[in-house]
């Protein structure tokens, strides 16, 4: 493997109080990058201190949107030991999402001895107190200058740490939601399965009009404005009377790491969950219904957010009374349970920092 | 308006041979860059010497695909004057991009100031050679530092100028092309009719698979499989015996600067031109009646480029016996002599560099 060299900083920054974090406001001493040359391969592999990239204006990311990023966590467990949630679905994410992008991916063990040692250096950055984790931005960028249309034939690979506390500033309180029918986040044969920084270029806007509307997050549809996809950056499940539905993954949704932990936890208790296509249409009927018990997006960064109001075509529908359901609470205390050792971990979701 | 500082370099680089430019292989000594931040609106507006950006790896550019792009071209007359070709119309096709992408577009006399100021500054840069151009790269990126997924509060603006050739090595023979129904490049309310980043991310995949395959560019079609979009980074007109097709501006195709004047120059000659949904279906069958007469792409970086032979679903169609047709012929030798000052700029699509 390629050797990864140290240079650590001598101006060390003071720590954010750990009850103020917010999500991705602060980032810590230290990051990791390599680079990737064609025909050379991997090199320059290093922690240095946290600080500004020099990049060729004509690069590549710049123009043609050569970008890809991953979202994953690390914990301080209430031993004090510090563990990452599932690093190897975020590394193979990463590395299909490259493929996809014509971007290199970084051999695993390089991802991971770098994810390890950077982790290291700034372990005093991982906070300690409840609802809070270490939020970790590996990101590959296409960064040869040129301007004719092509893949770039660099790449560069940096992780970035973040201390952070809850996504939501209101909490783990129920969310309300816009469903979008004039904006689309992906389609099929685009980039939607790959966390692709594209897919956010062209939901910013919603978003931004859904909260002008008063709403937290958009209900992405796919392209006929029918197919439940998304909820802005999470994936959606659906708890009906009978079953638990969350959307199949079409090629234009993301492959969430929560998306599967929950389904690996409710399969686990026998719960009867499906993976399937579902329409707005039929949300909206059992809602209608009152089959509807509860609804909760899944992601990285809120865990589990459930879904008080739901807004389709002029029309506010109310989830569960606007409350957290009893669903979403006993999977979120789960999750968040192994991720802090109070519960076993009987999944092998933890893997500990190598020291 | 912001006034603009000039440090010019003291080490100019030699000019590259004007016979062997390419395209996007060189950049000129100096570029133009104006930042934008919330609060405070436009400063820094400099002519600086050509060379890296400093930017925080936490910048939204980097993450959120908040990257959007121009591509135009200066021309030297054979007087020796130099010219813009309709700057206008891609300063518009810029801010309504920016707008889409929640980035800050610069004002337009910004925008032109910069333009004519780098342009003016890097004035030897003008190749002379026939064929030969610079070719001119407005960009602004999102460059404010964050994780949590939002527009920027910070737009970097930037020019950087390429003399260049021929975009196609093989000059202007026709290219051959490849009907692509795996990838697509954008849907209906998605980013297609804006020249963002991320639309290209999305097409690179494709466009290499194409060349592996011995196509030089691929036929986009609509999410369907059946409305054509566009060649590459090209708009494309069919030439039948009674009618001249180009695809309808539907919001997933961008609205070339190029394709725009075609359309004024083929209506100032009173040939009938249409713009409509037109599908590889009627393409097909009309090709195999034989009254598919030329078909062609049109670009700034190509002007235009005809197709010598379509792809689809395993067979090749030849077009025109894959010769350059007579009414891309007489296209092509007009808007060049129009660029060059050899004929009279009738549709007033110049505008002179101020000095
Ligand atoms: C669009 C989108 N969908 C779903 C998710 C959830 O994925 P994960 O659970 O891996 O964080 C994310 C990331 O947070 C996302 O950005
Ligand atoms: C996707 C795409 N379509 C069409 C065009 C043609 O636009 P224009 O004639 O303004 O160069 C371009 C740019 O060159 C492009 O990138």
């Amino acid at each position: 493997m390629t050797t990864i060299t140290k240079n650590l900083t001598n101006t060390p920054k003071a720590l954010p109080p750990s009850d103020q974090l917010g999500f991705g406001q602060h980032f810590s001493d230290h990051m990791f990058v390599a680079k990737y040359t064609e025909g050379k391969g991997w090199s320059e592999a290093s922690v240095v201190p946290y600080g500004p990239l020099s990049l060729d204006p004509g690069a590549s990311v710049f123009h043609y949107g050569q970008a890809l990023f991953e979202g994953m966590k690390a914990f301080r467990k209430e031993s004090g030991e510090v563990v990452f949630f599932r690093p190897e679905f975020n590394y193979h994410r990463l590395a299909e999402g490259a493929a996809r992008l014509c971007l290199e991916a970084p051999p695993m063990d390089l991802f991971m001895e770098g994810l390890h040692q950077v982790v290291a250096a700034d372990e005093r950055w991982i906070p300690k107190g409840p609802n809070t984790s270490l939020y970790i931005r590996p990101t590959l960028i296409g960064s040869e200058p040129f301007l004719g249309v092509r893949p770039s034939r660099e790449t560069l690979f940096f992780i970035l740490l973040s201390p952070v506390g809850s996504y939501y500033s209101e909490g783990t309180k129920p969310i309300k939601i816009w469903t979008e029918e004039k904006y689309l986040r992906a389609a099929p044969g685009g980039l939607g399965a790959v966390k692709a920084g594209a897919n956010y270029a062209s939901s910013l806007k919603a978003a931004l009009e859904a909260k002008k509307k008063g709403y937290a997050q958009v209900l992405w549809l796919d392209v006929e404005h029918q197919g439940i996809e998304e909820v802005g950056t999470m994936n959606v499940f659906f708890v009906f009377d009978n079953e638990i539905v969350t959307p199949a993954l079409n090629g234009s949704i993301l492959s969430g790491g929560t998306r599967d932990a929950i389904l690996q936890l409710l399969r686990s208790k026998n719960l009867p969950v499906v993976e399937r296509r579902i329409t707005i249409t039929e949300v909206v009927d059992r809602l209608a219904k009152g089959e509807l018990k509860e609804a909760f997006g899944t992601g990285t960064a809120a865990v589990i957010s459930p879904v008080g109001v739901l807004h389709y075509q002029g029309k506010d529908w109310t989830i569960n009374n606007n409350e957290n359901g009893p669903l979403s609470t006993q999977l979120y205390n789960e999750i968040t349970a192994i991720q802090r050792g109070a519960q076993a971990d009987t999944l092998n979701w933890l893997v500990p920092l190598k020291k």
